[in-house]
């Protein structure tokens, strides 16, 4: 049977997707670092400054030097200024510590919206509460608040999700406070509430999800119910962009790529609306180059 | 075409069903201040005991004097003493004043379980949160609780489940403190408190909902899957037998009786699997006359 497309596409980017206020202030931060180091001095940036590779790529050729963690930072030698960049993500209070120890000089772009969790961590934890932190124990957001509340002694738990409430082994009488990764499905949250609310007496639950996380899930959720394919665009590393995929395949088809390079003709065969959405990490240049993209493989123009 | 039953019906009692801890508890108190009386001497009781008519009937027989309030309970001549019996719903601080200042010995059959929901309410309150009350705002147990919190000045709210959250006109600076009655059902909780969580940025809430409503509720939950007909068995006051019949239509036809004599034949037709529960103030006397005439109209006998 010959297949005949009679009509191009819809082509449709969710109402909200891409950079979030965070990045563009880490973004900007770096830019500014770049531009005011001396000819030989690097800029270093502990850990990958967003989770797009293209981004890191293009501020790596401007000076930028990325390290894994600040065992990598090199000793200074007396009188000698380095500059460091923490990313949004923030890192433990242990970590700044080491830094100024080191004698580095620290540009802390943790977004503001990444340290609430931080003090809802520590305020559950001194009242008395045991503390579940919704999300992924080896993010650099997750070891944030991990440090946060290192030493002061309280049961602290890290879970994916509702899925893995037994790990938790919570009694009737516990006391349960609850905070979530920025960046993670709200739904997931409030039945992870509900599923320990079913065992304890008493919880306690901050909604630390961004309003931008929660605005990109609302919007591509919505979008995804009228499409037939979904294009989600982001670092594979990046939590939140594997989460609007998540959502978008409860939906209908997804595939998330890293930028326009990963698309494929054959995923556009016979559909009549695609979607596009982005991570909080992928600038809106990615996202107009996939579109185009799209336009001249279905044959749009 | 005519039906022809092959197999008789097979006929589930929910392996939790009936009368709770805080029922036999009053109705033994009942039972042992009637015993008691003078041959002259009425024991008053604030309220219908429990929500079942047989049972306040067969009381009332045994001369329980059942009053709407205490208003309606006569002054008493100087050195006249009379019994009042609250009963297993509670009532607001404020009442029992009232009966002491009347000159009334007070027996309080206030169910534990029903005391929970009292002080978490206060502290609730007192710790500066709203506090949105899960439950029918007429329903004796609800009127204790606004009791307690009456002139402390917060807002409190009383909503019926999560359908109604529009009325809270929650703010995303909102500390919300929730709790239940405790005959609602968990899931209409869980749901409301993800509800709020998705406005406000704090939420505490207790799981006030007690563990024989719970079990009655999974109980039913279970059955009514498995069978085609459930019969619900307690007062159309009762507000935990209405929870069981809510919970039970979502799965299968289902039918809320008071007594064995609203039962009607033509309900069991064709039915293969009939199941059976009752509300916390029906006795297990009703349950058994139920199951004895299913039996015999369905030609079991």
């Amino acid at each position: 049977m010959i297949q005949v497309q009679l009509n191009k596409p819809i082509i449709e980017i969710a109402s909200s997707a891409g950079w979030c206020f965070g990045v563009e202030r880490i973004v900007e931060m770096a830019e500014k670092l770049l531009a005011q180091r001396a000819p030989d001095e690097p800029v270093y940036c502990l850990g990958e400054l967003i989770h797009n590779p293209q981004e890191v790529a293009r501020l790596r050729a401007k000076g930028m030097v990325f390290v894994k963690s600040h065992e990598e930072l090199p000793p200074l030698e007396p009188g000698q200024r380095r500059k460091v960049l923490i990313r949004a993500h923030g890192v433990a209070p242990s970590v700044k510590k080491i830094l100024r120890e080191k004698g580095y000089e620290i540009f802390d772009g943790t977004c503001p919206l990444v340290t609430i969790p931080h003090r809802f961590a520590r305020e559950i934890v001194e009242q008395g509460y045991r503390l579940v932190i919704m999300g992924d124990r080896e993010h650099p957001e997750i070891q944030g608040i991990l440090g946060e509340v290192e030493g002061l002694n309280a049961r602290v738990d890290v879970i994916p999700g509702p899925e893995a409430i037994e790990a938790l082994q919570i009694k009737a009488s516990d006391r349960v406070g609850l905070i979530s990764q920025t960046t993670h499905p709200f739904e997931k949250f409030a039945q992870l509430v509900g599923e320990v609310l079913k065992h304890a007496l008493e919880v306690k639950a901050y909604n630390t999800i961004c309003q931008a996380t929660f605005d990109r899930q609302d919007a591509i959720r919505e979008l995804a119910q009228r499409c037939d394919l979904v294009i989600v665009i982001g670092g594979r590393n990046s939590s939140n962009t594997c989460r609007l995929a998540e959502i978008a395949s409860q939906y209908t088809v997804c595939y998330h790529i890293e930028d326009v390079s990963e698309l494929k003709g054959a995923w556009l065969q016979g559909k009549r609306r695609i979607g596009i959405s982005a991570g909080a990490s992928t600038p809106t240049r990615c996202i107009e180059e996939v579109k185009t993209a799209i336009e001249h493989l279905s044959g749009c123009l």
